[in-house]
């Protein structure tokens, strides 16, 4: 798939948009998003909230497995399993997918959230998840 | 724990507002959450975002953890695996989450997203959720 | 698919035979497995192995996805997630898997497991699986 | 905690027998086990049975959270998600389990299923547990 398209399609979604992420990075099997601190993005003991940390996984991983999937297929999301290592507390929330295995099906990806603080990043979240590759003419 | 105080500290959080979620229920073991459609949180075909659907998952299964944790203790989401079902489409999204086994250290909670489309809900995720009671001093 | 090659098919695994597990129903969307407790099947305190638990709800949740895919597919485990809710004590090993949603491509089941002391159910574990619907000539 | 420990408590499990599997590796945040091909280890078309690539993977990351754990607490599983990337097709099959985050509550393991065919590592199946360090007086 086009990495161009990937990339446009992240960043038209309304949701992408609220949030205030960035496209850092789009390359085969790779996809790189990030979003700077502000208070509207944290749960009650000010870190950045665990459903933004999942927002960035469902949409990094879905996006790297976007870049290996047939021409005439498109992606959506299956599945996805997310374990919380760390409180994300920085400036800035990155999350980095990365194709584990293309499938005709199913591609499984891998995705990693880092909280930067003070320029030093932390591992702060790990995550499985499993992509669909559907006939593009049955997503309207 | 007091139910009323879970629900504050569900409204207090920062993402919460900026999502424009409600909490239209806690009791005991049980959490229900929804937000109404708006543009703002939609993916690039128009339905709600897999990421909103995660955030609500994250929220409504850590609460209705938190309404039976001991007095002393507080909840953090450990982990959680959620299954998209169906495309969320319509007028409001509903997150119900209840508790399956409380635990001393961790407690299971299950959650599932209904889209409410003509006033008719249909299941659109399912999730399976850990949820780790942790002594309050240890959480800032 | 004809329910009695869904049975035949998991009697004839090698691995159901040195396990010595039963089946003890497959209908529409369901299938139940059981094992007797006996020290070849324990971990290191004497209960029935985690092991045990993930192997009847990998059979029992591909076997509920295989009574309602197409005649021309056939079922594969994709993935799945446990969660041990209690140790595993008793004289047998009940797990139960129902379909949530079956899918053209993926279909998502539920898996409960249940340990069966002095003749009375405990749940000890619950599960989500994703089977896979594949056409039935990729597989060998 | 004792690697030693770790090691005898594997090979003491009844199922651990029964199935034939070696512990090849302890180290601290790492457990390496495998199995040698046999026709009671497989599932309908010959294969390696999913049910057993998960066993491996319970008992590869438990015991490698086991390698970390403090003196007074003893691992026991919590929870895992498994992928399933290709059929498990070989001579043996081996799983590396290594420590992500250790943690004074949950301990985080990554798994990693191989399957050697002609002497080639071939990656088969991914897996994310949580393992909980639980007061050594609370397991019987």
């Amino acid at each position: 798939m086009d990495f161009e398209l990937v990339r446009k399609t992240l960043q038209g979604q309304g949701f992408m948009k609220l949030i205030g992420a960035r496209v850092d990075r789009i390359e085969k099997g790779l996809c790189e998003l990030s979003v700077d601190f502000r208070e509207e993005l944290t749960q009650q003991h000010g870190f950045f909230h665990g459903g933004l940390t999942a927002f960035l996984i469902d949409n990094a991983t879905t996006a790297a497995a976007g870049t290996v999937v047939r021409e005439d297929r498109v992606v959506l999301t299956a599945e996805y399993k997310l374990n919380f290592l760390s409180p994300a507390v920085g400036e800035r929330l990155v999350c980095r997918a990365s194709v584990i295995k293309p499938g005709s099906m199913l591609t499984v990806v891998e995705g990693k959230v880092f909280a930067v603080k003070d320029g030093q990043e932390k591992l702060v979240a790990v995550a499985l998840a499993s992509i669909a590759n559907v006939p593009a003419e049955r997503v309207g």
